[in-house]
This record gives structure tokens, sequence and C-alpha cells, in this order.
């Protein structure tokens, strides 16, 4: 993966009825904001969920493909009349949707040729010009066409070819956080972390999560930087208003 | 609740840092989606994600209220920096942010006059108009304006107060579904799918979803229309392609 010394950022989009009708819990969104985050060092701006359907995927992948480095999807590779991701992904920037001869004999290798039917032949169909995201669990690959780089929806699967995309990506500069808990509520500290948040503008992300776990209340206080030493500034200054206000704390 | 015999839809719009860097695993988009769905026949056609950042909040709201019948969003309204949604709502709309005078009277009564900070009564602020959307777990509400309803981020807060949304909502047709486990691999299936699909085309919508559990493959067709007849017609479909292709079927 190259290395680049400014920010990059991403968006998903996850394309999928049983998301939208509540029936399915999607666990690839928080999977893959981590893999970014953490990876490769590049943030995520926007996600989308949207259902399956042609148009409103163009539209989706036009949009958000134009506006952020890189696009992730997720669903719709499969063999069924539901997985229309590659065709939709074709029409949007007005390619040709056709058989991928690597993703072909790689699927034909795996099924044999007695059982690779017409289904299974619709998961080696791609946009004309695409690369290909390995599949080491399932074989049928995902792809990268343009910016936009295709997943499958089945969370065991999709995790198992994420490393496969770094090849595609380059590293944009990391960002580290660090998180305090305050055993109190938000109000009490409200004004001093908005304070704070003014002082370190831009360098420093402060963000305050309220918990309740084991029977105590607290809040998170999240500090996100691309800077270690702004960090650990920031994290002074929480510890010192901790004291101020005697409230316990625990770094996490 | 009124009742309308046609379809009514709805977005989520999810704000929050937290969620887009991975730090936290959203459980809203599926608790509201179900919500909607199974209690007030409102099918949620988009999901977006977005950072705690007034433009993007303002440019969002915009767009899918415009666009949808309702738009809920989640997070954002607490006492700290970062919550920024209702002061986001206000200027979406270019109307006054301000205190919502039984907002701050139900705030004022549960902190009590001493404990009822600067943080505790920006919970109040809203947009001008507001009505709104009581909490019976702690207190501070959540608000209508316009068709844009707006619901706190934590999930055990957020489902207590979901059934105070249902007087601001109007009833859509129901939407009924009926899944039948094949146990097979999809593309067994695929073929016959897609022309059940197309037979059945804008009344009933036929989804696929493979999955493995206790060691068994399988793949969940649902069908999903708003007539529970046209459903029955699919199952039976269904049923005579499993005998066909001889696959044991499970009803769920």
């Amino acid at each position: 993966m190259k290395k680049k010394n400014k920010k990059v950022n991403a968006a998903i989009l996850i394309i999928g009825n049983e998301i939208l009708s509540g029936r399915t819990q999607d666990k690839n969104i928080s999977f893959i904001c981590n893999w970014l985050n953490n990876q490769c060092g590049i943030s995520v701006h926007e996600v989308r969920i949207v259902p399956d359907l042609q148009k409103v995927i163009i539209k989706n992948i036009l949009e958000l493909s134009k506006k952020f480095n890189y696009v992730f999807t997720t669903g719709g590779i499969g063999p069924t009349h539901d997985d229309i991701t590659a065709e939709s992904i074709s029409k949007a920037f007005k390619v040709k949707y056709e058989f991928h001869k690597e993703a072909f004999d790689i699927l034909n290798n795996y099924y044999g040729n007695a059982k690779f039917n017409d289904g299974r032949k619709k998961m080696a169909k791609m946009p004309r010009g695409s690369k290909l995201i390995y599949n080491p669990s399932s074989a049928a690959p995902g792809f990268i066409f343009k910016n936009v780089l295709s997943l499958p929806g089945v969370p065991s699967i999709l995790n198992s070819m994420i490393e496969n995309c770094k090849p595609y990506l380059v590293q944009g500069l990391k960002i580290f956080s660090k998180t305090l808990n305050f055993y109190t509520v938000e109000s009490t500290i409200s004004k001093q972390l908005g304070l704070l948040q003014k002082k370190h503008n831009k360098s420093v992300d402060i963000g305050s999560y309220p918990f309740f776990r084991l029977g105590k209340i607290g809040v998170s206080v999240v500090s996100r930087s691309s800077s270690k030493k702004k960090l650990d500034i920031v994290r002074k200054d929480l510890i010192k208003l901790a004291k101020i206000k005697k409230i316990k704390t625990l770094k996490v």
C-alpha cells in the first residue's frame, strides 16, 4: 500500500433491501470503518444504505465516487436476480458489463465444469476493466473499478477479503484516538469540553459518549487526531479538568 | 395514528462521528427499520450516516426531507458541544433555534433548579415550532419539526421513546413478509427465483439471502408485499420449485 502524507477519505454504500426492512442487522459498516481507520489511515465520511434498485444504486455510486477518494460497496454481487451491483456500476460509468476472464477461470476451477451453472457464472460478470479483489473463503471475487471497491454482503466472506483491498488503496495519515472515561454525567463537563474543542479546533476532534455499564454511569471522552503529541496535550487538559471537578476517570 | 391506503416512506439520518470511526456499532438502524415496517407500515428507503458537521447535516436534512415522507434522525441532541442536530435543523429550515417552553419545564422539573445547568438547558433548545417526542426514560425530549423527527443516539433511550413518535405519523399500507428456507446453495435456484420475480414484478418483492447456521448451508427466500394473497401465491410457487428440485425447505 502506497503512503500519502495527507488525509484520505472513503464512503460506504450498503446495498440491500434486507437491511432496510430491518430483517438483517448490518455488521459490515463498523467492520469496514474500523479497518479503514486503523489499518489504512482512511477516514469514512459517509455511509448510505440503499435498496436493490438499479436507478438508486447508479445515482449513489456517481455521487459518492465523485465526492470521496474511495467508495466501498457491500452486497449485491451474488448469483441471484436481486444481485445487481456489478451491472449497476457498469451502467453508472457507461462501460460494458461482461465476463472477467480471470474471475471466470477462478470460479470454473472452484466449482468444476459440471457445477458451474448460470447463477455462478453471473458472479464473473463485472464492469470492463475491473481488477479483482480475491476471495480466500468462497472463491467469487470482488472487484475494483475506478475508485469503487465492491465486496459481498455476507460478513464472514467480506472479512476474509478485506486485506486484499489494500494493494489498491493509498494509505492516508493515520488517525490516533485516546479515550478517557469520566465517571459523571455529560452535563457536568459539557461546557469545559466545548471550550477544549474550541482551543484545539481542527487539530483534535473531541467526542463525548454517555454510557451505562455494570451499574455505573459515565462519559467516554474520545479524542482523535493525526498528531499523537496533540492527543497527549488534550489528555493532560482532560485529567486537569477531572481533578478540578473531582471526577474519577479511567484510561481506556 | 391516522391511516392511509397508500405507501408511506421514510429515511433515517444517523448523526455521529463515533459510528463512522467504527468505535460504536450502530443498533438504531435495524430497530427503527423494524418498527417502521412492522408497526407503522412505513418503508425505509434510505439510511445515511454522517459526521457531526453542521454543513453536512443541513445538506442531508434538506435532501432527505424533500425526498421522503419522513426523516428520522438519531444522535446529537445531548448536552455537549458535539450535539448540534437541533441547531442544524433550525438552520436548514431557517427558523429560530430557541428554548422550547414545555421542554424547558420538563427538564427543570426533572433535574430540579439546582442541577439544571447550562448543558442540560441546551437540551431544551430546538427549532421554533417543534413539537415534543416525550422521553419516558431520561426526560430530555426529542422533537419533530416539519417531517423531521429527532431522537437521541443511545439505543435504550431511543427505544423507550419510539412509540411516542406514532401520533405524528401517518400509517401506510402494511408490508407483509414470508420467509422460506431452502437447504441448498443460491445458484441452484437463482434462475427460477429470477423468473418468479419477473412474474410477480411490482406486487411482490423477492429477496434471497444465503446463510450458514448450525453447520447447515441454506438460502432464506424472503417475499414482501402489501397483499397477503399474493404472498400465498408466491409461497405455493416456491414450494413447487423446491419439490421439482428435490430441495428440503423450512417455513420460518
